[in-house]
């Protein structure tokens, strides 16, 4: 009986054939990647649960993004209890200022394809693009790995995402996945996990893999997975042994459904407010005059996202009433925008380049929106109340999409 | 009878041989700053004075820089309200992201040797630097100057600070500043203006004049006046007139008092929390650990303290616990640095580089510091409460200080 990959993951997680979707079963926990948000819960969990050790400190990432640097006193509180608490159980693996945790984790080594991998933020689904099973948890969970280093899990159903073909020049790994929710719905795939594959995959960069299975958990799904191929090798700077290898899904595996795509048929679009689910083609909304342009986010902060950005803006100006807010996803992308020239053309076009961070996705300072304007955003979330007031306007587009309505100062087709 | 700089400029604005201290004049305004702080202020009054135009919209420069990018709701209406107001009267020079109003004002052309000038900003004094006469007023005087193009000024009277010799290689304008408002006190020079002559003020460049400048204010002086030269010129792009390169103290000029110093007798000095006059050699309160460094502001955010500061870091790294925060003062501060490297040392070495403005230095986001904290910062006040709580510790020093100090984890002569 044939696998899909995310059985196959479990499965040699915890030392078996095979598994059944439906199974609960405790996995053997690879990584753990702790925010600055939920750091202090997550401490005192540990605490109240009368650990005496953390169970393998190196397995441990400890990473401080959405509140770096401070924009409020409290934040100050939550470096200090995770610095305390890495010094008294030897965590080495601490960011405090390196850029956004779901970057991190797969550009500085720390997930390899089938690992199993489990962090305290929603879009912890991202490391699926390396071929990794990693979903997002609670504090509390977390406290019990920390304690443990296992946690149960019950292995979920997979719903099969086949595109084949060549994108257009216009649309990015963004535009897909924002129509496959459309498709699915914000709950379509919950405590499923979404398999990817086709030629359009097998031709994606990783960081347009990773957009992808960052977005996963807006469809409500477990994870993403997806093939490790050559492009994944060098990413992680690994050769692939045979158990990577073999992670794909089997031919005669069980799939809860399958989807199939055509890439020549995706046009640019975006999630309209307030929800990730509501996908409009950019040609319906065409016109909207915006406020505001967020490039950045664990969705599209990263290296091809600024440079397809850039390349929209070169040359132009960001329209004067418009504020274009470009946060790179980690100082190492930062790094290289800046020698490769990408940030000199996003300057001069106008547009205020941050730190690296999480930065306005979760509407922490740096641009927060007011009553009545409308922001075109690269992040995951158009929630109401998220980069501002509950009476902001959140498109979510790609970069490219999103560099152009800067320029135009309002909504328009890349 | 001869004349301090202040008084000529002032005759000469009113089309007079000369002025004499204590004389309450009505002058001719060159230009105006209106700050995004400011701005609701600034626009009430002018509506509730009754004003139906504004004098000369040509000379009316408008800066969003203290609330860009916005960190709360409110900071959006300010922009708001100046866009509104910059349409109806025709404002033109409206910066919306591109750095901090003083160093605007004289980056971008905007202030000439000899001009009068006003800014709802108290750290107006800056420009004094290239040789005008240019003070902070309150909202009120700006709506009034709005509607008529004048303000009545009392005549300051002049203290002279002449410095002359080589000033030793770690010790910047900012130390000489900081030891000089320690001698004379915070309010030690209350309404009266600055003067800087000598051979060590001759061989500053204009950006280490400018951070004198703006720290007159420190010492409560009106305004800083520095003699217009060659360097001045370039910096400004002009060619100086007869009456500006006349912008010189009399030889029989009548000073309130001098203060002499020998330029080889100044150190590495901090003001240490939290008065801007309690001034201590670096090496008196070496050791005090910190935890964080922010190097910018209109003090010193410019191109020449980026270098400085990344000299010191070029190869090495911020101490792990402590975070750098580097805020370039203008986007075009920004774009050299970028150009010249400076950028990318010192993010290699750790820093954390913002978006140009005024950031942390008046406590807008990015590195609020909580209680307990210790900070070292470039800035000009290390008032209470002005970078995060009351229970913070400001230590002002110069780039070079603060970059040895950010290295050290601790505070470190240079």
């Amino acid at each position: 009986m044939g696998q899909t990959i995310i059985e196959k993951i479990i499965a040699h997680n915890i030392g078996r054939e095979s598994v059944k979707p439906g199974e609960i079963v405790t996995v053997n926990v690879d990584r753990v990647m702790l925010d600055d948000i939920m750091m202090p819960f997550i401490v005192n969990k540990f605490n109240e649960m009368g650990f005496k050790k953390v169970w393998d400190p190196d397995k441990v990432v400890m990473i401080y993004d959405h509140l770096v640097p401070a924009s409020q006193q409290d934040d100050v509180r939550h470096y200090k209890v995770g610095d305390a608490f890495a010094e008294k159980y030897g965590m080495k693996h601490v960011h405090r200022s390196d850029g956004i945790c779901h970057q991190l984790m797969t550009e500085a080594g720390y997930v390899k394809p089938g690992d199993v991998v489990f962090g305290t933020d929603s879009h912890t689904t991202t490391y699926g693009c390396v071929g990794a099973f990693s979903t997002g948890i609670g504090y509390t969970e977390m406290a019990g790995i920390l304690g443990t280093g296992t946690l149960w899990v019950k292995v979920p159903e997979t719903i099969r995402v086949e595109i084949n073909g060549t994108l257009p020049e216009n649309v990015m790994s963004k535009d897909v996945i924002l129509r496959i929710i459309g498709d699915l719905g914000a709950d379509g795939a919950t405590y499923r996990a979404l398999e990817f594959s086709g030629s359009a995959i097998e031709n994606m960069t990783v960081a347009s893999r990773m957009t992808m299975a960052n977005m996963a958990i807006e469809a409500g799904a477990k994870c993403a997975t997806f093939t490790p191929d050559e492009k994944t090798a060098e990413y992680c700077e690994i050769e692939l042994n045979d158990f990577q290898k073999n992670l794909k899904g089997d031919a005669d595996a069980v799939y809860l459904k399958t989807l199939k795509y055509q890439a020549e048929d995706f046009v640019p679009v975006m999630a309209c407010p307030s929800q990730v689910d509501k996908i409009r083609n950019v040609t319906e909304v065409e016109g909207t005059v915006i406020d505001q342009v967020f490039l950045g986010s664990c969705t599209n902060g990263r290296l091809e996202d600024l440079r397809s950005a850039a390349e929209v803006l070169d040359g132009k100006k960001v329209a004067p009433f418009v504020k274009m807010i470009v946060t790179p996803a980690s100082r190492k992308v930062y790094e290289e925008a800046l020698r490769e020239g990408i940030l000199e053309k996003l300057i001069e076009a106008g547009a205020i380049v941050t730190h690296p961070g999480c930065g306005l996705c979760c509407g922490r300072t740096g641009g927060i929106l007011s009553d009545g304007e409308r922001v075109v955003a690269t992040n995951n979330r158009n929630f109401l109340g998220r980069m501002g007031t509950s009476k902001v306007e959140i498109y979510l587009a790609s970069p490219k999409t999103a560099a152009a309505c800067a320029i135009a100062g309002k909504i328009v087709n890349p």
